[in-house]
This record gives C-alpha cells, sequence and structure tokens, in this order.
C-alpha cells in the first residue's frame, strides 16, 4: 500500500494511477495535528489495530493532480547514516564509515514535500543534494538484533539529506529548513520483503548525479536499525535516512532534482537560491 | 510561574514549598499525549490565549512529596551549543567554538525527569557530565536578531548533557536514552529578565565538579537563539542547551548528579551503570 498526505492533511491510498481520499475511515484514538495523517495510521498500527481502507466509491483524484505534500511532515526523529556506502566514502576521501561515526540527527522542521523548494542558505558555500532510501519505523525499537530489525519498519520513503559543505556540526550543515525532502508517499513494507536489493537514482538538472543499489551500503538498512536502536529508542514515524552514494554535487537556483527509487517512488523538487545570504552574515559573535 | 509535571501526566505549578494540581484548568484545543501538559500549555500561550491558574482551594502536594516528572518528556527538538564557554574550550584542548561549530541536535527520545537515572552505555567508553542552563522556546522563531530573541522565550530549566567520549558524532554521543536529564519544572521568562547573570553550579557524588555564570556563555541566550534560528525554525517547547563550562568528568555506577541554576531550580540524578556493556560489541559490520 502507498499512502500519501494530500490537501492539507488529507489521507490517501494509491490505486494505480488515482489516489483515494480514505481520510474518513481513519477513526479511533488520537487526533492527526501537525505530525500529520500517515503518522497517526503508524501509530494506530502499532498499537495492533488494524484498519482496512475500503477503495469503493471513495472519491478520487488522479496522481498528476493530487497537491501531495510530505507524507511524514513532523517525524519524531530523523536520523542519517553518515559515510554508508564505499563509492561515497572515496569521493568524499573519508578515512571513517558509519561503523565509526555512528548516526546522526537532521531536525524535524526541515522537512518539504514533493514539488516543494530546497531553499539554499548560502550565497558562497556548497549546498550539496544527496539521494537516499528512508525507512519509516512502525513498531518502537530499542535494542532490536539484525535479524528482528525488519520487524520494527513501516516502510519505505525517498528521502534527499540536503547538505551544506561547510564547518560545522552535521546536524547543522543538514538541519537547514527545507533540507529534509520526503516523499511522494510511503510504501508498507509487505511490498518491500528486502530493502537491501532496490535500485536508486537521483538526477540535478536533468543529470544523473548518483546511481546505486541499496545492496552496497555497508550498513544495510537491517544493521543500521540494529545500530541505531542500541544507541536511542525508535519510535513509530521515526524516519532513518540511510546513506548516499557517490555523486552528490553543488545545487543551483532553478535546479529540479528526482530521487527515483525502485518499487518506492519518485520524488521531484526544486531549488531556490533566491535568498541565499553570505555565509559571513550570519549571526552570532565571532570574536572569540 | 514554575510549571512542572507530576503524577504520569498531572499539571502542577510551585507555590512556595507545594505543588498545586492545576491540570483540570488547562482546557482548549489540543491533546496532551506524550509531549505532556506543559507544553501543551506553550502551545496555549503561543496561540495568544491566556490562561490564569487559580491555586485556592486545588489539591497540594508538598513538593518534596510530588512525583515530578521530566517537564517535557518528549521535545519537538532538543538543540545543543558545542565549546559555547571559554573554560571547557580551554579544557578539551579544542580550537574552535560555538562559532564554528554551530548547534547539534540530541534525540527527544534521550529524557529523562528528576530523581531517574543515567544509564551508561559502554563499560569501557568515559560517559560524562555537562550541567547546562535550558531555554524552552514560547513562540515559533525563524530568522530572528539577537535583539528581538528573548521575546520568542518560554520560559528556562535545568538540562543535564549526558555524553559519550568515543569518536561518533556528536548526535550519537550525546543521545543515548536517559542522556537528558531535564527539570525539575519550567521557570517562566517574567521571572529570569537577563538569562545572561545566572550562577550555575553542578555536583556530582557531592563534589563540586563545574561552577560558572551564564555570563560567560560566549553565545549568550539571545545570540544562541539568533543564530539557531537562522539555520532552523524554532517551534514552541523547543528546548536549547546552552553550552557546558569546564568540569565535565565521567561518571560511576551510584553517582548522584545535582546541577543548580540561580532563579531556576535544582535538578537531581542518579547514575546506573549495571548495564553498561563492552564498546566493541554494539551492533553493526566493522569490516569495510
Amino acid at each position: 500500500m502507498r499512502l500519501a498526505l494530500f490537501d492539507k492533511g488529507r489521507l490517501g491510498v494509491v490505486d494505480g494511477d488515482d489516489l483515494v481520499d480514505v481520510t474518513d475511515q481513519l477513526t479511533g484514538a488520537g487526533t492527526t495535528g501537525p505530525a500529520g495523517a500517515v503518522q497517526r495510521y503508524i501509530e494506530t498500527t502499532a498499537r495492533g489495530e488494524t484498519v482496512r481502507f475500503d477503495l469503493a466509491g471513495r472519491p478520487r483524484t488522479p496522481l498528476a493532480e493530487a497537491a501531495l505534500q510530505a507524507p511524514l511532515p513532523l517525524p519524531g526523529k530523523i536520523i542519517g547514516a553518515p559515510v554508508n556506502y564505499l563509492d561515497h566514502k572515496a569521493e568524499m576521501e573519508y578515512t571513517t564509515s558509519v561503523a565509526d561515526l555512528g548516526v546522526f540527527l537532521k531536525a524535524n522542521s526541515s522537512v518539504i514535500g514533493p514539488g516543494e523548494d530546497i531553499l539554499l542558505p548560502y550565497s558562497d558555500k556548497r549546498t550539496d543534494q544527496e539521494g537516499e532510501l528512508g525507512v519509516v519505523i512502525g513498531r518502537t525499537a530499542a535494542h532490536v538484533s539484525a535479524d528482528d530489525a525488519l520487524g520494527h519498519v513501516f516502510g519505505y520513503t525517498c528521502v534527499l539529506d540536503i547538505t551544506v559543505r561547510s564547518g560545522e556540526d552535521r546536524s547543522t550543515r543538514k538541519s537547514f529548513d527545507t533540507f529534509t525532502p520526503l516523499g511522494p508517499w510511503v510504501v508498507t513494507a509487505d511490498e518491500i520483503p528486502d530493502p537491501d536489493t532496490l535500485d536508486l537514482r537521483c538526477d540535478v538538472g536533468g543529470t544523473t548525479r548518483q546511481r546505486t543499489n541499496t545492496a552496497d551500503l555497508i550498513f544495510g538498512v537491517r544493521e543500521l536499525i540494529a545500530y541505531t536502536s542500541s544507541v536511542m529508542t525508535l519510535h513509530p514515524g521515526d524516519v532513518i535516512a540511510t546513506g548516499t552514494p557517490a555523486g552528490v554535487g553543488p545545487l543551483a537556483h532553478g535546479d529540479r532534482v528526482v530521487l527515483d527509487i525502485e518499487k518506492v517512488g519518485r520524488l521531484e523538487v526544486g531549488v531556490d537560491g533566491s535568498r541565499a545570504t553570505p555565509y559571513e552574515r550570519r549571526p552570532g559573535r565571532r570574536d572569540r
């Protein structure tokens, strides 16, 4: 099943080329709030409740005309894996990988959805695209083994981990508003029995920059969940961006970024550099 | 006003040596959920609604007997300032400070409250205490100036930024479950007109390790909010841990950690090392 958020908070199920509105079928405990209806559905299933959507006779919109939003506009946590493909490790001349660096966090305020724009913050610092498979947690996970990890996954989505190349902590460089495009929907885990076999491609300005298969992940999805859950408890709706392959590169005003992941979907966003300002003008005292 | 969470989700106002239960006076939109009643109150004030608590005739508990919880058990974001006191910069032999490093993020799943235990994750890696003034955001802040920053503050609390000394990204080293003791309550900003003048002391095992005044912050509270809001939009209930002075040091099983901040409060937690395991046994493939 492909679950989408659209029209300012409606819940949709993708059916062929249509999006079917099932908002009214999501009943039960909990309000939707800024985390959205997909989050609420994930929490419903985490409680063991079953919701079967009946698509017959429901309002339909052609997908091409649907106003899709990020399926998870405000995740509880967004976790990233630094240096989780060998070819990206080589291109950046890194000497360490995810096994040494652990994971990092991105601000949940950085999410945007399909068709929105990445805002470049600095006019004189490089801001790169990083296309990644996103894992959406379905059941609370603490100290789970790699063997048990996939049982805690709700589904998968496309994530762009946008990153400024400067000297700050990763959390800063990756957490500017608009730096986590997510979507176009969440595909439930039953459609992807093995997430470590997916072709991934990322194009910028019509040119393919990144092409890999998730088989090349250093920490595969299972190991990444196992490691992360040994540090921090994962909750339903948390998102793990699994890392990016070689081919990261600078974004420019007017670029279109397209991330296509086999069996998951195709996420497209724009790039807006019109509000970028010089790095040296960022606020804060720099005299000590 | 000092706002506390207690007895599994009740909302209390500190009145002298008592905690007064005002849960039933918090009406209006929104449900409480895992973020808790203090968060809901903050969101209520952010919408411009006024809630005046009437303490007369309400149930009272002596503070010494109250089962206090973390006032914000699941903040939207927890932001930290790396190297924000010159004496801590010197003791760690760092060559950079917050002005170069920006901010980092801690997992919101790492919060514990007064009287709970910090769990040491690794038996053979140092885990340090870092006592800090916590700022609680009251109004959405994006690109605010230092001059306007305090108008976006809801209040202040005590934060321990517990940290493993190892090679991982800061977000990992600071995000283990239990690594963000918070409390004992939130003091509203009207009681602290200038947050850059507060004495802070942190004791471990009966010995004073850290003693400073927030006047010594490199980025003061205003500048820290201005800088952070230039990166990521701050939302009501977000917490900023403002950084730690010199005197960080290793925690051991059985230690009591006491953080005392002038006009804010006194936060005390324990340390449990009984579940610590060797660092090399953490999960994940380490062959590439």
